[in-house]
């Protein structure tokens, strides 16, 4: 099952600057080879069902060995069968519809 | 790892009303023992992150099967290792707070 | 515009253990006679999108001041035109067909 | 209040294909200044809490004027009072560490 994903990790118990959190977690979505893609609230991905969640665990089990004491996150999970897509793919549509 | 999860499937390419795909995932998150409890925008389960995972994916492809050609699911997703903590201690606390 | 929504408001640096804040954002949503409805990842909330997000305000606002120097707060946010639905609704719909 | 946001409105009851819908509301958010920023799985936004929502509601309105029975939207919402920060100092930080 092929997903395009979604995803932002939010550190609690630690101070109000999380970046070196979400530094070390966009790492380990890149290196998981899921295409990761960097927003300004959360990170793209994708890749197979099982490759996106096996790496979303390891991004928890780094942040919290890094000494935050929580973590709330937050996925949108896209899956269709109708077609295949590719986030770019997503992009593009619209982007060129709107100019 | 254990996880505090809020699973919300949105079938997409279907009739406006839905709530036949939102009974067969219920069914699923239900059976597979995860303390599914329903509200009125999403499904609250705890449980280890495999078994959480491994159930959603069983939704997605039940909805699947069963026709819609596309999904958007949002999960809100809740790990901690300074104290253990069910969903129902969630809600009591703050219950007891407020009256 | 009528919405159902699901809001959970994350507070950032502060301590891993929030419930003083979600106590009185439960608070504010139920003072501003939103039907709001608590549950283990957040409080489910249906009124007009002006009540709603005058509501929502007022919950970062009395946060912030409470001490919080950073929210990050999640919304699913429903409207439909093809009929009138209510919270109490979409549950039972759900219920009723999964027993 | 700033807000730092990202929306991503699913519409229902539609077909699977909905970059025209999501192409509307992507003209509407920059239309109102919002510094939106299109990504695979939502749209960045920035401004004041009122003219985001205002906007938002807009987008509301105009997909179901275009035929969208029902919308489910979810939203991220951050503010902060520590200091102020961008769209795109959040992206900037995090990009010059992990390389």
């Amino acid at each position: 099952m092929h997903v395009i994903a979604d995803i932002c990790i939010v550190p609690m118990g630690v101070g109000a600057s999380v970046s070196t959190y979400v530094t070390t977690a966009y790492g380990i979505l890149r290196a998981a080879g899921l295409n990761a893609t960097l927003h300004a609230y959360g990170t793209n991905v994708e890749g197979s069902y099982e490759d996106v969640m096996a790496a979303l665990k390891r991004c928890h089990e780094a942040l919290h060995a890094a000494g935050a004491p929580r973590l709330s996150t937050t996925i949108r999970l896209g899956t269709r069968v109708d077609k295949s897509q590719t986030m770019a793919d997503k992009v593009r549509v619209v982007v060129e519809a709107a100019t």
